[in-house]
């Protein structure tokens, strides 16, 4: 049998085989129901398969692979492994894929030692959690935690193409989604192993971390209408350009962003209309992504934004709008589950760290209907999203120990 | 024979006409190549052959519509009248479009009066002056001053088409432009009759202004590298956010083109990469425009804002690449028929005022080969390159008188 060395291994090769998967030649970008994803899927597919599972694949486009629960168990639960095959643009190759080859490496090792627990495993690997394309978070889990919205089928991608229509593209039938619903009662709890995209667990020299819940966010959509005119012939003190008006609230947002500890503010979009050369701009359409661990601070830091807009806008002579985006809601992980996993990582030999995430991740939808829990991997510099995101096999290899602890525990229980 | 007034409100009603023709339902964008603009040519068309014109069309597209010099004229001469048809993205209806109509006007004058002078006279619509396709300048009058360069051919739109293509597309033969030059020696002179874009003649409550000069531009292309990354787990203190250094940049310029007297300093157009809201920026592409009647002052702001650029980028931690563009140089109005020009103005009973031109024309190509001058109409508040760009019939009425005028008088010398 190989050793957990080998799976980790193998693990890593297999990010770098997904990363060839994309939309863009020489860098990642996997949105959701393109060619590039639905060729991860059928490689994943492949080596779910390998690893002794049966696969099938709803109408939204997750693909589960199931390794039943020993035959002796009566009326044996499921407990769902996962992570989301999907990413944003120009991105790092581990995001959302560790969650579903830690599974796939995890039910592979229990395979290689002919052995099946008291409960089914079910490896999902989610058709889009980054929400790049649709400009959503959570499109592959929420039908699967029966929070699916029949009205989101109209959203459209930046070419007009209809959610609806992406998915009949996909192979799925946009009908039949609310069918795809998981059973609450069948299912035993959720775990997901992700890179922590941020610096603690290298700062505190550790491998992996449990998290014990995950921050909540706020986002809104922000534009200014100024007065477009001709670059060359409007005088700087008859301009009202909104450009240098979203500029200046660009500032003021780091500035809060900086001002309260925990606290991440982000402009991370921001378009220019008419967006010439030589044309005042006269609109702006920009976002804002508000986080911390505390949702009043966050509604405070919220509240300072829009102080801070209002008194930009009235004196530069430009009109705003304010449009709340749906962010995410914080969610705690399951304690009963997350002290297991504590418990594994401290059998396993690392300080068992309890962290909170700040980034959204699946568990927040299955939260609704099964405990969940994840674990951490120490990211090197905390750089996510990014080509630059790095893990070392080392740390997958305690992970994966980890992990495989876990679930034999989780089965004792 | 009608009266001057019912030339102008025809050609405020033509303005009304053309502004149908557009790719945007709802606003005028009228790009190089596109259907609109081939149906707006179409529609000049039809008024300069119902003023007695023979009309032709060049390889780029530009539309000349010719009336034919007294046949008592020996060897006789072309004075060149004229506009552009293209617009900029949501554009008003009369920057470009009034030189074309006022050349029509000045010519179904001539045919109503039964008369000839003893030069011909050639009104054309060039095909493309504000280059918001494929981001140039003066791209139709170029090769009709022999300023063409093949390599521009290569030029690609947003959607990757050449310009080449767009050459072919729009009936044009791309490996004949050169040969459309229009021969110095045949011409006479040009002029143009345009909005002023600017609040000097609303201050002065004069209608219409002789051009002077053209003030150049320096324009450039800046990009600012920093690290993308997820909005919500990388610390505010780790960040290196492009689109924070981007937003100094925009404020420094603008408070660069404050600090100067008859300076302008225009941020238009800013992209971000990747573009998504939980993602920091990692890369901005931001365009400059400086303008300044004096080289040496547009000079000095060009070097104070590479200055404040330097300072950004080391204290944020980016990085910044600087492209010149290609921006257009000062050019003179011929003194002479500036001198005509304002002396048709004065007799026509107003206040015979020069001005400098802030905004590129048509007239800095054709400058290169023929003596040019402009005349500059008032427009409401300055305001141009906006769908409120508005003129008055009254405004426009002179502005006809003038022109009658100055081509007597060009003729009489």
């Amino acid at each position: 049998m190989p050793s957990t060395r080998e799976y980790a291994r193998q693990l890593m090769e297999r990010c770098d085989v997904l990363a060839v998967h994309t939309m863009d030649e020489g860098r990642i970008t996997r949105p959701y129901g393109t060619t590039a994803l639905a060729n991860a899927r059928t490689q994943l597919t492949e080596w779910m398969r390998d690893a002794g599972m049966s696969t099938r694949v709803d109408n939204i486009g997750n693909l589960f692979g199931r390794y039943d629960a020993d035959p002796a168990a009566t009326d044996p639960k499921t407990f769902l492994i996962g992570g989301h095959v999907d990413s944003v643009v120009d991105a790092g190759r581990y995001d959302g894929i560790l969650g579903i080859l830690s599974g796939i490496a995890a039910v592979r090792r229990l395979l290689d030692a002919k052995t099946r627990l008291l409960f089914a495993i079910e490896v999902v690997a989610f058709a889009d959690e980054e929400g790049n394309r649709f400009h959503t978070s959570f499109l592959g889990s929420s039908p699967a935690a029966g929070l699916w919205d029949h009205s989101w089928l109209t959203l459209k991608d930046d070419d007009g193409v209809t959610l609806e229509e992406a998915i009949r593209r996909s192979g799925g039938d946009p009908d039949a989604l609310a069918g795809d619903a998981l059973n609450p009662a069948s299912l035993l709890g959720f775990i997901e192993v992700h890179i922590e995209q941020g610096p603690v667990l290298q700062d505190r020299d550790q491998p992996v971390a449990a998290v014990s819940s995950i921050t909540g966010s706020d986002r809104a959509t922000i534009l200014l209408h100024g007065m477009a005119g001709h670059a060359g012939t409007v005088p700087m003190t008859l301009r009202r350009d909104a450009l240098v008006g979203a500029a200046e609230l660009v500032l003021a947002i780091e500035q809060i962003g900086r001002s309260v500890p925990d606290l991440v503010a982000t402009v991370g979009k921001l378009d220019v209309e008419p967006g010439a050369s030589n044309v005042i701009a006269g609109r702006i359409e920009l976002t804002l992504d508000l986080r911390h661990p505390d949702p009043k601070a966050r509604s405070l830091a919220n509240l300072d934004v829009r102080d801070r807009l209002q008194e930009i806008v009235s004196r530069r002579g430009l009109v705003s709008e304010w449009i709340d985006s749906p962010g995410f809601s914080d969610t705690a992980c399951d304690p009963t589950l997350t002290d297991l996993l504590r418990d594994a990582i401290a059998a396993e030999g690392s300080e068992p760290i309890s962290l909170f995430s700040s980034a959204g991740h699946d568990a927040i939808t299955l939260a609704t209907i099964t405990p969940v829990t994840m674990m951490f991997v120490r990211c090197m510099n905390g750089i996510s999203h990014n080509p630059a995101e790095l893990i070392v096999e080392d740390d997958i290899e305690v992970a994966l120990r980890v992990l495989n602890r876990f679930l034999v525990t989780v089965a004792q229980r």
